[in-house]
């Protein structure tokens, strides 16, 4: 046929926020795997472990003792990324620039328990974590003007000690990929006149083909510039530009479609489902910023089962992000899924 | 102590090729490490294996069979990400940009010798490796405008196959990578008046501190910017644009220079050292690029040893590449390392 077809033409998609394109090769997907074989998490962990330095009354590596806590318990990283002491310098040199950054790296126990990750925690444990997203940001934000929130679960994201946690790291410099995005969202609100990821929130929702899962206040979808495999992209379906602006109403419906998300995730290889997620929102500079929007990306590099990942490597880190099954395939399997987590059916 | 120092301080540094930062936490380097060990290549391989789909006269999945082969060898991917035959398609939206890529993707085996990677290969084979990049951009040239030479090795690199191969990817659109470098390198020679790499070349020749292998017409550096631990970027100290316009001199030069790097990463943790590697040039658009200059990146994961890389995850994925290790303490080790393969001592 000569018709061209996105199920099984390649061809590259345009990522508006990060304006990098994207190339799909659908039919890439029927290749035989002979590579390497990543080890699933199907481990049953006890709710505290001995030997785990998240765990309560357990002593770190740095010698401080974690409290009895319930709930949440943040700390500074015992080997933090960003300082605050650091002094200031700059150099500048068009082949040699250089510049010092002071910052805070914190870690974010998500629950005492150590054998339930995010999925597995009840709603109100889930409330309370973002309640400890929130007054994190907001104690941060009158030192810092970027907060970057963010997870690593699974080993093979890096992931060092499978107790459910997270991490914050604060700086003054807006990081690379956030500066890309705010020229991204200013030229379109300066073009449209409209919030660019609000605009995109209410098409895909009257769309409907990349939608993982959506309440009242929350959409979740395989962006159609989808990069992973099984990639999503969480939008509010109101106007909101920062994490400290959620209401009440608005922290229980995220609550609800978290739990959601990452249940289907589980429950598509029935494993504990390895990702990065982290969250984007205005920088917290004092300005009003009407071009933002609050969300929150899940990269998880599963590709065909448990065991068998997509390897982002030469063409990727020489050309650009490539993609074996289209957004919409994989949305559609995900929408699929159960949202209720394997283990509790 | 108050005065700034790059070795003990977070700082940030630039990479002018690509616009992005680099978030360098030297101190890191002293976490210990729990998470996920790799798996390192230390088997030797036989020079004929039969259940390889490289080796010679051995039939690849799709029935075909390999010739008898001396040298290299080049073939058509059986899963190819781009193909010849795809219909043009372009949708124009500023949330849903798309457009049909039409291109070819070849595997080059670089040798008959199933045991045998590129440092281990002799300079007349590794000078056959080069002559057969300089043929293939030469014959895809007159098709297409961009033509990604690159090298993925070793099992955590997603390389399924073991025999020393590389690929080369073409097309007609300039991948995002290409596209900010094609921007970067006019703005530069725009501004300056003269070519950002081989500026960059001259000083780093001069300096010292970043070289790791150096001869009459290419130097071998960690940059200034490096990401991953142990990068390095090729240039050569003479104005060139393409693969396509290497005289056998500098062919010869080259050879040299990249066993020596390659056997001082296979040095450093006495392993198959995996990394992706791939060629960047002026497009083949029958125009003239005065503002662009022939270099190769090499991108390897490990960090601490042959079974502990480094992550690029949560923070990487959301803000910006961080490193543990300054550039120059990367350089400095590679520098001292023997640039004969440790096998062949
Ligand atoms: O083509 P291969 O070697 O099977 O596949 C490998 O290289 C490709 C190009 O970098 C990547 O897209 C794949 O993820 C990787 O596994
Ligand atoms: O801080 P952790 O969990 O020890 O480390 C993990 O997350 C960091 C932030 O994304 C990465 O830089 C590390 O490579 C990764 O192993």
């Amino acid at each position: 046929t000569n018709q061209f077809d996105p199920k099984e033409h390649p061809h590259r998609r345009f990522n508006p926020m990060t304006r990098e394109w994207v190339l799909v090769s659908p039919h890439r997907a029927k290749r035989p795997w002979q590579g390497q074989e990543e080890s699933p998490d199907l481990s049953e962990k006890p709710a505290y472990d001995q030997s785990c330095y998240l765990c309560k009354g357990n002593t770190r590596i740095n010698g401080e003792v974690n409290p009895e806590y319930e709930g949440t318990f943040v700390f500074t990283n015992d080997f933090a990324a960003l300082n605050e002491e650091t002094p200031a310098f700059e150099q500048n040199d068009p082949l040699f620039t250089l510049a010092a950054e002071q910052g805070s790296s914190r870690v974010i126990c998500f629950s005492p328990d150590h054998g339930r990750s995010l999925p597995e925690l009840t709603e109100q444990e889930v409330l309370g974590v973002i309640d400890t997203w929130q007054q994190q940001c907001a104690e941060l934000a009158e030192k810092y003007r970027w907060i970057q929130v963010f997870e690593n679960k699974g080993a093979v994201m890096g992931c060092s000690n499978p107790h459910p946690h997270g991490q914050i790291w604060a700086q003054n410099q807006l990081p690379t990929l956030v500066q890309k995005k705010q020229d991204s969202f200013s030229a379109y609100f300066a073009e449209q006149g409209s919030n660019l990821l609000l605009d995109y929130a209410k098409r895909e929702s009257t769309d409907g083909a990349r939608t993982v899962v959506e309440n009242d206040d929350w959409i979740v979808v395989v962006p159609f510039w989808a990069a992973w495999p099984f990639e999503t992209l969480l939008l509010p379906k109101f106007a909101v530009t920062r994490m400290t602006e959620l209401n009440d109403q608005q922290k229980l419906t995220l609550a609800d479609a978290l739990r959601k998300v990452t249940a289907k995730y589980d429950n598509l290889f029935q494993c504990s489902f390895p990702y990065s997620m982290g969250w984007h929102g205005a920088p917290y500079d004092g300005d009003i910023h009407d071009e933002w929007q609050l969300h929150a990306h899940f990269f998880p590099p599963l590709l065909r089962s448990a065991t068998v990942k997509k390897f982002m490597v030469g063409y990727e880190m020489m050309a650009e992000a490539q993609r074996d099954l289209t957004p919409e395939q994989a949305a559609e399997r995900l929408a699929a899924l159960p949202d209720v987590h394997y283990k509790h059916r």
